[in-house]
């Protein structure tokens, strides 16, 4: 039998011992775990990021993995832990709606749990790192094999991230930057379908026309600015291998507008 | 039984095919080795931030892990490297004092040993990466049962690296920040229970006055400067949701005040 | 049996997901790969950097570790994606040259082999994320024992990466700056002979002097400038305890020249 997998997502970085302490804590508890890092760079703080970057890559792990996400700004506060069953994972993360964006498009969460059985959390717990003194046993355990049921109590209540959505206008739509990968590739909120379906759209990225629209990176000249369909659907903007980012000064947030009909200019 | 686990501690950084070549040597010799990356981003040459960072991280791993620590500004040098037995974790160091302050606390290092039995070596030894031609084959043939004592003499001499401690003044304490993490918040010399104890300390980093004492960062408002107990009951200076580094424009080594009796002002 | 070692090096980053999907892929048709991180910080797009990396690291590998390497600005255009044994190791990359510099100095390449065989690619294939949809995959197969034959055709032909060679003259050599490390080395393509068998030659980066030439950096105290042979056994250059980047502010691509016979000045 294969070992069971935990997967690891934090805004910790690398430089700090947070994310070692977290390894420790879980392989004292079980050693057998196979701990996988899929990011310690989530920009601090940065809950959308998280969400999107979990909504983008645990959809392709084996079902039931267990993915911890501490991504964790209300830590010590009023906010709680979760455990969901969601989209055929299972993740352990902080109540501030990290993970809805990945519920959408599939059917309702199978089972939310307030994370409330102090049992499987060190005897210890700080009011700054529930990573080392929460999440980290919790995610052990699970692994042993404890029942999620015996967690806490199942809720149907928790914090739901609003992510925006592109607006329709007669003549086209008006979205914006969500995502911003390391090339500075710009992912958007608009369907890649925009792209696809109409006849010639002009796309823009705040004033400045993206000037060529492709199927991939490589259909145009390096250098060149480009629009096409996201590894994940959805409308990108690109410079070809450059950065779309530093060249138009933008990031998460910059308006990005379709047009369907082209007007004349 | 449990693959067993070495885990790696460098300032190599990412971008550098050294911690790459590291692994590939210890999976040459033991491919079972169940490789657990704690950093490779400790600032170059950093010997104190490696030495906070053993501290804080590895006792929570499980008692005889062995830990790999790349942090050797003196290699090549007359510098030896050392097997150490402390805090009960086994340890590859360079003996530059990295691991003292993981030490301190403990009960005597169990033991110590010079590394210098050739045979388990790279048979020819760069001088300038030891990683790759000591640090790695010593770990993994030890992570296959060599004994310690085979490595080479028992020695009770090694590098002691001082760390600052905080100086007491009638009316309070003077410290300074010794670790700054991944969110900007600074870690300092003094101890937790000076904020708890007291009755209204007031806390200053030079200057400027931290005018919240809380629990949880998530007991004030974004964007507040605040004082509380860290992860690892030290007073730490943090503004909430962001960084009290680039806030004060301050780092390791600035002076951390507490003030017992509140001046009238 | 020891579990089968997949190494993954990658120019995608960590903030973003795709280093994280490609582990999905991978683990759900092979949940017992031993997923190695080599790098993920390879520059974007920089298949040089790749190139050296690959020729540094890969040779200190278990022979025949399979090696993922998406480092990949052409993808979705005309290149192929080839699989490689060489140099004792097998690789999966990208055909533009990333590999062929690990091939010098090795007896001919083993076998390439033309990735063609779609029944081993995600069923539906993005035009901008082959490391997820093709990549990942192929490799989780050939790991779980797939014959490399069934991926395609073998092939003959491939894109060579053609790196700068020395120029001699009659009183020394005109190199330049290959790869710059973490701590800011600069590593040339001259070998590191050339150091060690003249009489007190001359090196200069550029129109500044090296004024040492050591054995190891800590045979210079901090802040000199030293010329040394680096673990790979190139001419190197760098600052004790510094950055020998920042300092003469250089790069890849600087000119470094060696004179056998010093001038007078």
């Amino acid at each position: 039998m294969s070992a069971p997998i935990i997967t690891l997502t934090t805004d910790f970085g690398s430089r700090s011992p947070f994310v070692a302490a977290m390894k420790g804590v879980l392989l004292c508890i079980n050693p057998d775990a196979h701990l996988v890092d899929l990011s310690h760079d989530v920009p601090p703080y940065d809950v959308r990021h998280a969400a999107f970057f979990l909504a983008d890559a645990l959809p392709y792990f084996p079902p039931n993995t267990l993915h911890v996400v501490v991504v964790d700004p209300g830590v010590g506060g009023a906010r709680e832990i979760l455990y969901v069953a969601v989209a055929g994972q299972r993740l352990l993360v902080p109540d501030n709606g990290c993970w809805t964006l990945l519920a959408e498009g599939h059917a309702q969460p199978l089972r939310v749990i307030r994370v409330r059985e102090r049992r499987f959390w060190r005897p210890i717990v700080s009011s700054t790192f529930h990573g080392r003194d929460i999440f980290a046993p919790v995610a052990a355990y699970l692994s042993l094999g404890v029942n999620p049921a015996d967690l806490g109590p199942v809720t149907t209540e928790w914090q739901q991230l609003a992510f925006p959505t592109p607006q329709r206008r007669t003549d086209g739509l008006c979205g914006e930057v969500i995502f911003v990968d390391n090339f500075g590739n710009l992912i958007t909120n608009v369907s890649g379908s925009a792209l696809t379906t109409a006849r010639a759209p002009r796309v823009s990225v705040g004033d400045v026309v993206v000037p060529n629209r492709v199927r991939a990176y490589a259909d145009a000249t390096p250098g060149s600015l480009v629009a096409l369909v996201s590894s994940n659907g959805l409308l990108e903007i690109a410079e070809v291998q450059g950065s779309a980012a530093r060249r138009l000064s933008v990031g998460v947030g910059a308006r990005v507008s379709i047009d369907w009909q082209q007007r004349k200019e």
